[in-house]
């Protein structure tokens, strides 16, 4: 019976389902606490089949750092428009960021705390796609600056100093956001588009950026 | 000879010249390849005696993580000058935290690198002193807000949501000044001054925050 139910459902479907379920617990117990009879049991599958699909603990935790990542950098990229205005791609980069952070709590516990915490390897994984958005990232404010003709232009170190610390400010107030009851995606997005486009000097003289309308 | 050697210099400065070792090691090698026998060797101790005072490669690794948290966190308070304006405490704080993390770039990639990389007893020393600071920051935000008369207030959230985004801004470009040849602590700070103050809107149509004279 367990090998005809196997058969049923195609592999990358039932690989998906065990993944699903490791995120899940991964983000939540953590890496350490996380077993594979957890998962197993939450996936609805034996725990020999995981092994036999993901082969280890670790592999199966670099399957989820490898797919979450892929997920977010996905959707920053699909919520920037390139034929808007800097603020507004900027505006709807954050937006997708901490829509994405909020509705996939797990996986960004994954990516930002568990995968940093265990082990040079994981980190590395992390860092590979840190360096793909603070590049997607680095761009976007270098098209601002060619946008506004800024004159002289801003340097590439200044850009590039630019990028890292609105990425850090993102990551940092992503972790907040999901630990904070009642911060929406929405807000968050809308307290970080302030920061990075009004400055808190712009913020202590009123002079607010506004958010297009829902 | 050696008995004779160790009572001549106090346990104390012993145990400092034990942890500017472990520092050095555990930030250039990381903490996974950094050997008790290196770190003796660098102390100019005997590898027992590391034992005897320290105990163990973790305990070493914490004293190293919450003494390099304790001077940072110093040096950030002993920048801010409370009698200065809004603009002018946060560019103090700034400039203290890049020119400390500049100055001890061991002690920075132990705190931020090598301490939330190799388990959860250890990122929890870091997040303590990121509290710390975060409170800290906040503290300076609100105090701004109130000095600039801000009409309505800022909501508690908001300010909350702004010191994590400030902090973790801060975080990422320190990793990245460090790591990037040519980048000095002042322009670091600057750098983050003007994102923090003035915003991307204000940099790209011309309004920068002008640093004081050095």
């Amino acid at each position: 019976m367990g090998a005809v139910k196997t058969k049923r459902m195609p592999r990358a479907v039932r690989e998906q389902q065990m993944l699903d379920a490791a995120v899940q617990t991964f983000g939540q117990r953590g890496y350490m606490a996380a077993s594979m009879d957890d998962i197993a049991e939450l996936a609805g599958v034996s725990k020999p089949l995981v092994y036999l699909y993901l082969n280890s603990k670790d592999d199966l935790f670099t399957a989820c750092i490898r797919r979450e990542a892929k997920a977010l950098t996905a959707a920053v990229r699909a919520g920037v428009h390139p034929e808007l205005p800097a603020d507004r791609r900027l505006w709807e980069g954050l937006l997708a960021f901490f829509t994405h952070t909020a509705r996939h709590p797990d996986g960004w516990s994954v990516l930002h705390l568990q995968a940093r915490t265990h082990g040079e390897a994981f980190a590395a994984e992390v860092t590979a796609m840190r360096t793909e958005i603070v590049t997607f990232v680095t761009q976007l404010i270098a098209d601002a600056a060619r946008e506004a003709h800024r004159d002289p232009d801003l340097p590439d170190k200044e850009v590039a100093g630019l990028a890292e610390a609105l990425v850090g400010a993102a990551e940092s107030l992503a972790t907040w956001a999901n630990a904070t009851p009642g911060v929406t995606a929405r807000q968050a997005a809308a307290t970080l588009m302030n920061f990075a486009w009004a400055g808190l000097g712009g913020l202590m003289a009123g002079r607010a950026w506004s958010p297009p309308p829902a």
